[in-house]
């Protein structure tokens, strides 16, 4: 079942070793389960329960535990072998005694020798909660730990070419459901109606593969709620002149490929296409800057620069590193595309650049997925670069 | 836009603050998006970054903190006054130079004169990191900051009626997407193809209402897979012979009412028949018990000795209390039908009752979603509870 070749796995572990060697980090115990995907292949939709991966200096596979029931999904998911798949037992879970699966993390971490080891955590995964920490520091007294949130994050930062095949296959999930979306936009159309066709066209995916669910829901923020980027969708129609921003993403196998185009329901006005055309200058002199050896900053700068010619300030991040994700994030959290960020670009790198610019009346969004290639950035998908009349 | 009426709002802040009360919590910070939406109605899919809920014994409203670019989004769904909507810079999110937002969660605490007390915080909710409590508490070396995980959720354990409208109207989404998959499933189709139907049901909704997205994808595992209840769906078609478990979920208003059925390609074995017969007759003698005054414990057990009077033994967790909800899950963590879950249900609880028996080569599982009424429980949705042919 495994969508890579197990060596692309074991060059993964192995590239992560390194950063745990150069940081004095002896073992390291992952919760992001993106992170866990990554190393293992693991995929099952049970991070709403702790779990998660171990690697170590000292241990050739990485070492996955998670809950009993879902012992056989990992079995079925991981490239290493069984006796690296350990569980804790269904009382571990919300458990009305006090037991958590920290305890038998720790347990384990011990079973394998590692407990007086340096130990790094991801102090900022959205799933490793105060109280794992917690747990986990009073059963090893003997550790000492350290914060490795981002360690594997820039390990993934650049692609390999299987990776990058996920990605443009997700591309071409995303131009499809744009499309499907905007097809369906209308006066008087419920925003729930068009929501569910874009899903159906991001799942459905095509005659090659079909698409896994995306780690952010589609969005599309409408007349004066176009300055809400994150609210989702409603079951209220949407409204002549209405503007909308649609923000989506395909997904293959765990990766993305985000896209965010703006429509309009009727003719746009003359300020709108002005502010429009403005955007796609700015994102394309973003992507032209984008090439190995530039720094995230630059490429901001050739964004914050061009608009600056048309009389629009505007300073902020306009993208970020992405790829491999689970809800709630299909960001990686290391690089963006900001001041201040001197993270230099290498090849295969991939980012979404989603440059906006807002009034209070309307906004507009246009993005693109791009991989960095060696002489130059690419966008993945391949849709049209305007503001949309529907 | 609001769901509901500002006076249920206000209930659910008297009932929280009641409870904060009786354990000498002076200040809540909830950071958990499901806690967040119950006390002041915010809805939006930002919780990738940190954001979070203050309620004071001090103060007659909940206050709002999240990131600059959500503060409209905050705006147009809550019911609290706007000056206590507050917000923190786009510098605080995967900031290259280490701030962090609980920095400005620190900073408001203290300007509202709330860094010197009893500071409840959720320890184990997702989204609450170990580096969010890490940081409040080196800046808040005044308070004293104890465990408040559930307190919330045992606030929302018990429903109003407007709660139960949106769970019943997720019922109907629910029925109807379960009927979409069951009718799509056939050998030869994709597993996509069918999430993909599902999909467009539970959110295109009825012509009275649309749907959200639910808290957790559609699960399907499918012929040996039905041992592996989170892996999520493939692009691989189904086979002749296949069993197949649906788990889904409609969405209102982020309630949920999930529904399990098994169905079977082609004509279920004697065995599997048999099977089913027993989780149905188990399945309806945990119903039956159901009422306030019973503990959980006795609804599990009443399941427990309805199975073994046919010589199956299985002992583990059957169901949980459940409602409101945000990726990734629809549970509330409180209650669950389990040996030892002393909790004693109260009229108007609302448990997923979901119990299962597995066998190397296929499982079954049928569930409901039930509401406690005044002498007995009711399921929400109604769908025939057997093993389907298709």
């Amino acid at each position: 079942m495994s969508p890579f070749e197990r060596a692309e796995y074991e060059r993964r572990v192995e590239a992560t070793k390194e950063r745990m060697y150069e940081k004095g980090i002896e073992t390291l115990f992952l919760a992001d389960p993106a992170n866990m995907n990554y190393l293992t292949g693991y995929d099952g939709w049970s991070f709403y329960v702790h779990q998660g991966v171990i690697v170590s200096l000292e241990l050739d596979q990485p070492v996955w535990i998670g809950r009993e029931m879902d012992k056989n999904g990992a079995r079925a998911t991981v490239w290493i072998d069984g006796e690296n798949v350990h569980s804790y037992g269904d009382d571990h879970v919300h458990s009305p005694v006090g037991k958590h699966p920290m305890d038998a993390v720790a347990a384990l971490l011990s079973d394998l020798g590692l407990d007086g080891s340096t130990i790094g955590v991801e102090m900022d995964a959205s799933y490793y909660t105060a109280r794992s920490h917690e747990r986990l520091t009073d059963h090893l007294p003997n550790a000492a730990f350290v914060d490795a949130t981002l360690l594997v994050g820039w390990v993934r930062s650049v692609k390999s070419e299987a990776e990058l095949r996920y990605m443009r296959q997700a591309a071409e999930l995303s131009e499809r459901a744009m499309r499907a979306g905007i097809d369906a936009i209308g006066a008087g159309v419920p925003e729930s109606e068009v929501a569910a066709e874009i899903y159906h066209t991001l799942i459905a995916g095509t005659d090659e593969f079909g698409g896994d669910y995306p780690s952010i829901v589609p969005l599309m923020p409408s007349g004066e709620h176009t300055g809400t980027p994150h609210l989702t969708w409603s079951d209220e129609p949407f409204s002549e002149g209405d503007p909308v921003i649609i923000e989506l993403s395909g997904c293959r196998h765990r990766y993305h490929s985000p896209l965010a185009r703006t429509a309009v329901i009727g003719e746009p006005s003359e300020e709108m296409q002005r502010v429009a055309d403005v955007v796609v200058e700015g994102l394309e002199a973003a992507i032209g800057e984008a090439k190995p050896g530039v720094t995230c900053e630059a490429v901001e700068r050739a964004w914050r620069e061009t608009i600056a010619e048309h009389g629009i300030e505007k300073e902020s991040r306009i993208g970020y590193s992405m790829g491999l994700g689970y809800p709630p994030d299909w960001g990686e959290h290391t690089a963006s595309l900001r001041p201040q960020d001197e993270t230099v670009l290498e090849e295969d790198m991939t980012f979404h650049v989603i440059p906006g610019i807002w009034f209070d009346e309307f906004g507009v969004e246009i993005s693109e997925t791009i991989h960095v290639g060696k002489s130059g950035a690419e966008a993945l998908a391949s849709f049209p670069r305007e503001l949309f009349s529907v």
